[in-house]
């Protein structure tokens, strides 16, 4: 079943030279994302003084990186580079895009709740943002 | 001079959290940035078939990260990680927020002219995005 799914939820393995560029892909992505994360986290969490332009910016960004990361799950990148990709992620494929699109529309909400300058809004919404990346870590990337 | 357009033109060191998390945050968003401007390329090339869809999808995600380097070049950061930054990035700081200006404009049109389905004009646009790529590393990264 897996196998049956490959061309029809992950994305082809020739839009990437080799296995090496499509894991360095996602993983720089992920990077990018997890910096502003950071950024917006520390304001939610009150480590960081709320700057309502810095978090909007910060949250705009966090919602275009939650699109990109999917793409470097390749066939025949669960090997090669410094990957703690697990193998579930193209056994339970479903699972892993629905975890995927989960993390699109909570940023896209983040992102949305950002702009509007409130910050308990904001502390709920990233909340939410940050128990989807921890639920598709704990899943799927190795400790 | 160059010390008194620090606070002006170039964003605050405290985004990140060491020296070496910028230097990852701009090399990170290059490589995305990369990945797509290769795809691209090799449309406007005539090396890969013209998709309109996928040349269009990658310009979108082009001009988003054309946005994002910069921020990475905090002071500080000219040692430390494994950086080609030339130390004009920091003494000549005017040039090269022209340049990274130049390419945020320049992919914005890249990424109109691919939705615009015409593989002529993006052949044009793409030239020169590529143009203002390589002056850029020209002045301004290490060979």
């Amino acid at each position: 079943m897996a196998a049956s799914l490959v061309g029809l939820s992950l994305p082809a393995a020739a839009q990437f030279a080799k296995p090496e560029d499509a894991i360095k892909y996602r993983q720089n992505a992920l990077f990018v994302m997890g910096q502003h994360v950071s950024r917006v986290g520390a304001m939610a969490a009150g480590r960081a003084p709320y700057d309502a332009k810095l978090a909007a910016d910060s949250a705009d960004i966090i919602a275009d990186m939650a699109k990109l990361p999917w793409a470097g799950f390749v066939p025949g990148s669960d090997k090669g580079g410094n990957t703690r990709a697990r193998p579930e992620i193209w056994t339970e494929q479903v699972k892993f895009m629905q975890s995927s699109d989960k993390l699109i529309a909570d940023t896209a909400r983040l992102a949305a709740v950002a702009r509007s300058g409130n910050l308990e809004n904001l502390k709920t919404a990233f909340a939410a943002t940050a128990g989807t990346c921890k639920s598709c870590h704990d899943a799927f990337r190795s400790q």
